[in-house]
């Protein structure tokens, strides 16, 4: 089923041994990314085999890292669609616009793709508790597999996340812990807890299979782009776990001869409440500084410091792309015209990447007949509280 | 594209133009239902094909009534996914039982469907200006492709509809309007204000397309099943479009010579707060009273006559099936059921379905080794309200 073969370092290249229980590089301590042998994958599959296959993310369980497939904890996530922008890209006159919408898929949020997949490996590698730090949408996504999955959870979320994300988490029996903080101090709470109450630690990048549901959006991105990729991809960086998972999913159908096209300019964009991604980027830095005092309407970008941050970056560089900041009132505006003139009623995060794309089109960043992509990482019904009652 | 070749009453059989703008049936005021020539349609379509178009319900495009696909609004719906209940299933002892999921949708609600090709004809006929009276979902769903669209609307829902349904339609640009009343008392303002202002008249099965896109529920669910229906559907009935939408596809299937198993016994369920259908059903009636003082936490149900109540019967009887009340609290524990057990936040008239299946085990009315399909018909996350904190 699987073509996986080890774990490797992010940054030291040292190999782990994929058939037990991993989390980040015992030496340097950053995160191990799974590595499959393509050469023989790329002889025993047939990219035009895929469309009899179900749409969701495990038509591609060649180069996703379960074992046995009984081992899957599934709830038909992913194969999102591409939703051309209409209005907006005769607005904005780029032709050639789309939004990659997730909140089409389970708990209204990307973040299934990548608990769905790690979930089922920690169900295949015998762990029955898992722990996890979110600013909000992981951790519904998380109770909801580990409920599906048999799991015992222990949600640890900042205690002014969306109320929804308390109510999804809780409906499921997740153990949920609200901490006065942000999810770098819920983070802390989880390393701490992991010796005495033997959990396993969820936190992306911390765990290396997130990355792999994550890359899914880009496996799927190629093939609605019928393996053409477009040029430019933007994506709200909170964590940036989608943004490096596409960018692996990129480099592994390179690998496999099933795209030919150059890869796309990927862009980051983050809330000028919290954007330590862009300050790095724009300050030629390997890594991010902690962003200290971060508030922004998008909870999913409140993430201080990214523990993959130097790969956030050096994708970024690597493409060619940029990191951009755009602020709370952009979002919301973005939020509404998005919903006004497309029909889509996308989450703050999602609606960044409008706001960012209107700021990139006065800094003639983007060729105008470029092909871009928007990722609208989830649902707007997810966040009633920012929503003013008069837009 | 299409294979529609006019409308007839679904009571007196009286036929009508498919070209212009149609209602009810302008003799007998019952609605009216399209007809395909699926003689032709079986000629020139190969079900094995379906498989390389993409997963939305656009996919049947020859049974659905759009002319030119210029016409078609879409926002990726449907195709949803059918999720096997694991844990569920062991409990109440029947193996084979799944659901078919309608949060994974536009609007987080199957009421996208029909008002994705409801709007799609809509545009193609020259409508630029509707109005819908709605219980909730249909507001949401229509105010988010009436956008897409560039039509005009106008939203007549009870005030105490959930909030997310206010919000949802009023960040398009909807033109809402809160109703001290039910889903009656909006229809009513729907048809009077017709003459003075206007608008098309979108109420389900009043506008003849809306129950085009519930069917494809029907057609989903036949091939995701490899073309050999289940033995039983289950299905919370409000308006009931969507019960009379899957019969209906289940007959043009059969012509169409795509299926040949039986079609499956249609089972509906309401709540005891609304629950005409169960009534009239167990006093043999062939339409449904008048329900007073409707009232459930299940706002999807509370239709106190729904305008196709006598479709809705004939198809209980006709397929063998029954109909069923549950109470409030059953359905609130269901939800809870659902998200613990199988990691599905389902809405509470989805989640009364399986309220309604161990209702009917108990009393012995099915078989438990039929193969049953669960309709949940929306998200739980548009429900905050109701899911108590403690649970």
């Amino acid at each position: 089923m699987t073509y996986l073969t080890k774990l490797v370092c992010s940054q030291c290249n040292k190999g782990f041994d994929h058939r037990t229980l991993q989390s980040i590089c015992t030496s340097c301590k950053k995160p191990l990314l799974a590595v499959y042998d393509l050469k023989i994958a790329k002889l025993a599959i047939d990219k035009n085999n895929l469309s009899k296959r179900s749409p969701d993310l495990w038509r591609y369980r060649e180069i996703l890292p379960v074992i046995d497939e009984k081992n899957i904890v599934s709830l038909g996530e992913g194969f999102t669609p591409v939703i051309p922008l209409i209005k907006l890209s005769q607005k904005i006159c780029f032709p050639n616009l789309w939004v990659k919408d997730e909140s089409q898929i389970p708990t209204g949020s990307f973040k299934a793709r990548g608990l769905s997949v790690a979930v089922s490996k920690a169900v295949e590698l015998g762990v029955r508790r898992v722990a996890i730090p979110s600013a909000g949408n992981a951790a519904g996504a998380l109770a909801a597999y580990a409920a599906r999955g048999g799991l015992e959870c222990f949600i640890f979320m900042p205690k002014d996340v969306p109320d929804m994300n308390f109510i999804e988490s809780q409906i499921t029996g997740a153990n949920v812990n609200l901490v006065d903080g942000l999810i770098s101090d819920c983070g802390k709470e989880v390393a701490e807890g992991t010796e005495e109450m033997g959990w396993f630690d969820m936190s992306t990048l911390k765990e290396p299979y997130r990355i792999e549901g994550k890359k899914t959006m880009g496996l799927e991105i190629a093939e609605q782009f019928d393996w053409e990729l477009p040029d430019v991809i933007i994506y709200p960086t909170g964590g940036g776990t989608g943004l490096i998972g596409m960018w692996k999913a990129f480099s592994e159908l390179q690998e496999l001869g099933w795209i030919t096209s150059k890869k796309p300019r990927m862009i980051s964009v983050q809330s000028s409440g919290c954007d330590p991604i862009t300050r790095a980027f724009i300050e030629i830095k390997e890594e991010s500084e902690f962003f200290e005092n971060a508030t922004t309407i998008a909870s999913g970008l409140r993430v201080p410091k990214a523990f993959g941050d130097f790969l956030i970056l050096k994708i970024l560089r690597e493409s060619n792309g940029l990191a951009i900041s755009v602020t709370d009132e952009e979002i919301l505006e973005s939020m509404r015209e998005l919903a006004h003139e497309e029909g889509i009623f996308a989450c703050p995060e999602g609606a960044a990447t409008w706001a960012a794309l209107k700021r990139l089109k006065e800094l003639s960043a983007i060729d105008p007949m470029e092909q871009i992509v928007l990722l609208n990482t989830g649902s707007g019904m997810k966040y009633p509280e920012i929503v003013p009652k008069e837009i």
